[in-house]
């Protein structure tokens, strides 16, 4: 289902402006902020859910974000701090009074507050955890012990279980009668007598089933369990590959600590897109509301990058500085040669970094794909080979600059889609993210073989 | 969450090869398919899952799937249909015996079987549709009649709903002796008398309250229902944003008519994904499943937008012909600075992309984002401006190359930095994907910009 929205049909209703953050509501919002009228204020964003709040804080600039903030008080809910963006979430904290900050904290779950404060420096982490009680304070540190973009990060503690010889008539007189049960369960686990995990038995199955059915006569068919250190990543493709909604997570001696439910493996796999996109584009970590300099400091680094190579490039040049000189037109058709090597191995580029985020791209395929996006880059090139041939002839009199254009251009889209396709699968085997400034290689490899191309056979042939 | 891989701690497990399709057992299978052993085949293949069977298909060659296809035979199973590819379903389905077909599909849920044939050829729809129980392919066909990407492709149409005076007791009753209860299914949806959703109760809270109490004393506080028009993109950002796990849809007069889980809404989610980073490729649906000739006409059209824009920058360039004549070294120069422009275009222009996606650029912040873009441009352009005015001394020998390509380089970012944040916000204000070619449009703008700048400079300060 890709291709989607040029063909959408005309009934379907496609509305950007479609968010509870209308230009009048802001208008009015911002109005009460202007005139200080604090019940107008609450009144305008009590119907909002906590994400739009937070996307209203991000939109607006630092200014009236302090002034909103200072008049919004109390009412600042703790669900807010979790959707803020990280990049202004520690300038929020510090807008808000220790009173409204430790109500806010304390609403959240465990996991929430695992989010929040896992990229804070010590003294506001400290600022946070301090409010918290006893109990949830060691659940959080807890938490805190399990590395950095692990399954124990994103879990949650609180798991509904239930041992493998019970019926459906004592799982439901247990949930009846326990005292606390998690928010949002849609499973319950059933674990063996060492708390290892043997099944997930979805509510509405307990529902539909007979009080005397045995649990583990109705357990799903698809069930897998996470080991407390995975890659949440990893965890995230294993939920959309599986269907999952969700899985328990084990410590390393099997045993059940807790449980991972789908929208979370969804923010996941959210991020890893933008992580993808973003560092395709050699972007770091860049989002809208970075400050100018923060910006301009993750932009560097792929920018001088990119110089090197494009020094590299112009060294090549500079080696047919002569052809040049007595042939003009060369120095005016060589960055066509170029550009469309570049941007065929971007194409194929673009697709193997996707296959092997999906984990389509494997041992079992990978000469088969290579091949295809050689042989494409052939056909393309002689099809552009053609066109540019007859250019070439027109634009510059004679046949012999459109013959060494076309050749140069075949060349460069074979280099084009073999290194497209090869670059980001040799990263991926060397255990980094082929999406890292696999761009910027391509591009080198595409500037480097055209430029050389073209000049060299136009020396050859026409000087 | 970004920058996610490359500072992992150690103890994070990220396991490329962690999938059940393991390099020995696709030996294994293979070999069974060999040696003709059906017995061994299905032992292999038994524990799994359907997902993983279909990348299985998907990474074979077509002769071996056929092999393989006609191997395992009634084993065959729907979900394994549903799962595969679309470049290669019809294929498949094409090696499937009528009686293998028929059983396969019958299996499958109404909404699997409508993503199954809404992009099959008339033909193999209607074969696929005749194996059906009438009331089942009543269900497929109503469901074709709404849009293609709209709500009503995506839901399910079983819902378990309840009256809204019903209490947690009735509800319990009412499941307890229902006929047949979908698979999946983790809310209640209360309905008023015309049928019109008014909550949504999850079978968690339902378990854990008295017989007693009234179901809309436990209603859910995000409670969003969903048009059965509306784009399917739209919906996947709903969930995403406001963390549903399920909602319901309506039709014009508000009636509920169907449920979406949040499974679909993660598959919609991966696949706008996988088109955004397509198409800032200019890559077009392709996938590696594609033949040759399949994928060489996909990615023709951008290539030849590509050719067009780069000979309108070589027609800069043929201006300055006289000049590139007196200074060859204009030419070995000109393409950093073309480089350094477009390079900076896209990291803007990926950003901007981005958050339009995810809705975070809007009316309210669109000037502070193109004000902060610009300002990165000329930061990062006098950054850059001083290394290359240094290195224009260093290699040509004397500062008044440095000074001009300096200038230009600044001239460029500035440039790159407006044009690939406006650029796609203009896009996307004229209702067209901002991911569709603006790269294309950001490059060329750089392009001409800097030929124009770098060769314009020269000739007036140098020539």
């Amino acid at each position: 289902m890709a291709e989607h929205e040029d063909d959408l049909a005309p009934e379907v209703e496609q509305d950007e402006d479609d968010t509870p953050l209308t230009r009048s509501l802001i208008a009015r919002i911002m109005y009460a902020v202007e005139t200080q009228d604090r019940e107008m204020l609450w009144a305008e964003m009590e119907p909002l859910h906590a994400a739009d709040i937070a996307d209203l804080l991000e939109q607006s600039n630092a200014y009236d974000r302090r002034r909103l903030i200072a008049l919004y008080g109390q009412e600042f809910d703790g669900d807010i701090l979790s959707e803020l963006d990280e990049s202004i979430r520690e300038e929020v904290i510090n807008l808000l009074t220790p009173q409204v900050l430790a109500d806010a904290v304390r609403e959240l779950d465990s996991d929430d507050v695992v989010d929040l404060v896992e990229d804070l420096e010590d003294q506001q982490q400290e600022a946070i955890l301090s409010v918290l009680e006893d109990s949830d304070r060691a659940a959080v540190e807890q938490s805190l012990t399990y590395p950095e973009y692990s399954a124990g990060r994103l879990m949650q503690r609180e798991v509904v279980m239930a041992p493998e010889h019970w019926t459906v008539g004592d799982a439901i007189d247990f949930m009846r009668h326990a005292k606390e049960l998690p928010e949002q369960f849609y499973h319950i686990v059933l674990v063996d007598p060492r708390l290892h995990p043997v099944g997930n038995v979805t509510l509405g199955r307990i529902m539909a089933s007979r009080r005397d059915v045995p649990l583990k006569d109705i357990v799903e068919e698809t069930f897998h369990t996470i080991p407390v250190t995975r890659y949440d990543g990893d965890v995230a493709y294993m939920f959309n590959q599986y269907h999952l909604i969700s899985a328990p997570v084990v410590d390393e001696d099997g045993r059940l600590v807790g449980v991972i439910t789908i929208d979370d493996a969804m923010a996941v796999l959210d991020e890893e897109h933008e992580e993808d996109i973003m560092r395709l584009a050699g972007v770091g970590e860049g989002g809208i509301n970075d400050s100018v300099i923060e910006t301009s400091k993750q932009r560097v680094p792929w920018l001088a990058v990119n110089l090197g190579t494009a020094i590299l490039a112009s060294l090549v040049i500079a080696q047919f500085e002569l052809a040049i000189a007595q042939l003009v037109a060369l120095a005016v058709l060589m960055p066509i040669v170029a550009s469309m090597g570049g941007n065929a191995g971007t194409q194929s580029l673009t697709v193997a970094v996707r296959a092997l985020a999906t984990k389509d791209l494997t041992g079992a395929n990978v000469w088969r794909v290579l091949r295809r996006e050689t042989l494409v880059g052939l056909i393309n090139g002689l099809i552009f080979a053609l066109v540019m041939g007859a250019v070439g002839v027109v634009w510059f009199g004679g046949p012999e600059l459109g013959y060494v254009i076309g050749a140069a251009m075949v060349i460069n889209l074979v280099v084009a889609g073999l290194a497209g396709a090869a670059i980001p699968v040799i990263m991926d085997r060397m255990g980094v993210d082929p999406a890292l400034g696999s761009g910027t290689f391509v591009t080198t490899v595409t500037d480097v073989v055209g430029f050389f191309a073209f000049l060299g056979l136009a020396t050859v042939f026409l000087i």
